[in-house]
């Protein structure tokens, strides 16, 4: 693996190796079965398909990895497929929800409602009442939800379970992107919690703990560490205001996965072991308090593929250009067009033609009327033809629902749990 | 209105003025009322609203500053809604579909077929047979598409109208985005085309011109004089190949609108005068060829503000959020994440409270758990409060069909027309 300050001359920097899904005789298996009889299965292209075996073996490495008790949350916005969902619930401590319609998702799925928790800015009433009568945590992220939740609990008699969403007074370093630290949106600045806490407890309000998120997608373990170091002094600080001792405290996620060419998979072994420091003090400082780590991308990311099928393969002034079924209107994140400054390729492969010779330059377009309608560009790739199957991988997360499907009135893409 | 290299001390670029939409005692008007009035009549927040005052008005207003004879087509992937779409078909002289699923919008809104063109790299076999059956005319991209249409057509017993698109051998200057020169995935390169048309004719496909479109969001003049004059020149070489006389020219579009501070309305009075000089000559050295100027944005993006409502109004470290139930889900584009290098902000007001007293540095933000989710960034805008009215303007083109509507899972964004 070379780094991304590869000099002149050398190998440029590769993407991470991918081996959560095996390859049979040049073919791509994915659920059990080459890439090109699930393709049929599935019954049309473009699909992305999420592998039950790798999202199970992924929480059971982590469990593995991370100090028992620390408990698990799944961020179901990363993937909101409703069985998808149903999976992982049987397989973590909890879900993190961030709509209305993704709590109903959540209950669908079979959640406990006392391990769905509720975070955004801006809840709107009706979502707030749906929280209160489904009996779940909710994070509480401005002085408005207070009042709100104070109203709406008495005029139900639903009893309210809250956290408070604080804004931290560091940011995360080397993250993604940051979601606290400085002025924010998210959550209630660390200063304004103590008088926050006091009408918390005046409103009668069930206070459960703190939830702090300081960023994500996050490759750094060293910064990871540190957040969450950060995090659990904020929170030790904060409790001292609390109308109740910490049941719950949420320290955030952050962790990455490799997209790019240069990047490596997250060392957790380190984080593993501050994670241990913290809940011994915990014991000690925090009585009580559960540590509950939430993630989303991490846990889903790397298990799902999405699929497309070339249409065309073009030759445009000494390039080659695989026209595909596919697009940014289901993967805007893989055409860079999400958050990203300067557009990188995800890892892509032709998973039929696996292990095949590279030609180099190739370019993978969708079938949209503009130039950012592009999965990858001037890849190394074997050479493809009309039929062949274009795969991106690292697809599990920020996937279909991240992307504007209806752009340009293609049909949408399918999704499989296999 | 200020440049963008303001010296320090100095006014910073300013957007520029709209004044399509009136403002009545402090309310912003749209369709002849209230915005406020509007807001309970479509019974819900966020929405997206077209005004037919204003696209008929900007099609009268074109017509007027064009030549007679330039024939005005509606690209219509700048905005699908199926009503909008039969308003300007009434309006313009042809509809250009970019899928299956656009051209059958377009018949249903009653547009003659003979004037509907389809556009759009890996063309599907479905697509083909459809835009077959309808009669319309179909942009070849490719040399597969020729062979695909031979087969089909033979198969069917549909003639074929064809047209070729052109990857140009030049570049539109200055543009939003490039979509000729270079290698391209969008049409035949220009050296291919005498080849490509050997084998259409060979094919018996009906061919009636050429279709040539070099970028688009272009706001200057200069440049898209110099594309069109060149996409003629290339368009009467390539004529000397055709199997039969050029019918139709489509010179693309690429005419921008302002969206960001310091940008200036196009100045359409040169591109006119070039377009005259074009049709004269088009008279003598391509005689019966009906030049065409295909537009998307231009038509109807400024007819159209995107409407949400604040939910709070919070303070942090500082800085004003107004938190709307609005967001990135509905309006990618005003997100600063689609195509867009550096985050700029789109022109935003509060709708119903036109003339306010301006505070400064306002951020408006979404209900969505990421940074991303911003709609407007350090605004001077009146003091808001939950329940006021925040309007996006520039908002007609490449809205809600270009937005990941279902990310988080949040209601969708109504859309009225009137």
């Amino acid at each position: 693996m070379q780094s991304p300050e590869t000099p002149a001359g050398k190998v440029p920097p590769q993407h991470a190796p991918l081996e959560q899904f095996p390859v049979v005789d040049g073919q791509l298996q994915v659920g059990g079965q080459p890439l090109s009889r699930l393709a049929d299965r599935v019954g049309r292209t473009p699909f992305y398909a999420y592998g039950r075996h790798q999202l199970t073996a992924r929480v059971q490495a982590l469990r593995a990895a991370l100090p028992a008790g620390i408990e698990l949350h799944y961020a179901m916005k990363a993937n909101p497929m409703p069985v998808l969902v149903a999976h992982m619930a049987g397989l973590v401590d909890g879900i993190d929800v961030a709509s209305g319609g993704e709590l109903q998702v959540a209950l669908d799925a079979g959640a406990d409602p006392r391990e769905i928790s509720f975070a955004g800015p801006g809840k709107s009433e009706p979502e707030l009442r749906q929280a209160l009568a489904a009996g779940i945590l909710i994070n509480i992220e401005s002085f408005r939800e207070v009042d709100l939740l104070a109203r709406l609990s008495e005029g139900t008699g639903y009893a309210a379970r809250v956290a408070v969403r604080v804004n931290p007074d560091f940011e995360l370093k080397s993250s993604g992107m940051k979601m606290g630290g400085g002025p924010k949106q998210f959550g209630v600045d660390a200063e304004q919690v103590p008088q926050l806490l006091q009408l918390i407890a005046a409103a009668g309000l069930g206070f459960e703990g703190f939830h702090l998120f300081a960023g994500s997608q996050n490759l750094k373990p060293d910064a990871i560490i540190e957040a969450q170091q950060k995090s659990f002094e904020l929170a030790l600080r904060l409790a001292e205001s609390a109308p109740a001792p910490v049941r719950v405290l949420n320290l955030g996620g952050g962790f990455g996965i490799p997209y790019f060419p240069g990047e490596q998979r997250l060392d957790l072994a380190p984080i593993a072991a501050n994670l241990a420091a913290l809940q011994a003090r915990a014991a000690q400082e925090m009585p009580g308090a559960r540590l509950v780590i939430e993630l989303g991308r991490y846990l889903v990311g790397e298990a799902g593929v999405y699929v497309c099928r070339v249409v065309d393969r073009k030759v445009s002034r000494g390039q080659v250009y695989l026209v595909t079924d596919g697009g940014l209107h289901h993967h805007l994140a893989a055409s860079g067009n999400f958050g990203q400054v300067i557009r990188k390729n995800y890892p892509v492969a032709i998973g039929n033609r696996m292990g095949g010779e590279p030609e180099p330059g190739v370019s993978v377009v969708g079938p949209l009327c503009t130039p950012l309608d592009l999965l990858g560009e001037r890849m190394a790739l074997p050479h493809a033809e009309p039929g062949d199957l274009v795969v991106v991988f690292q697809s599990g997360a920020y996937g279909v629902s991240a992307s504007p499907q209806n752009f340009l009135s293609h049909p949408p893409a399918a999704e499989v749990l296999v």
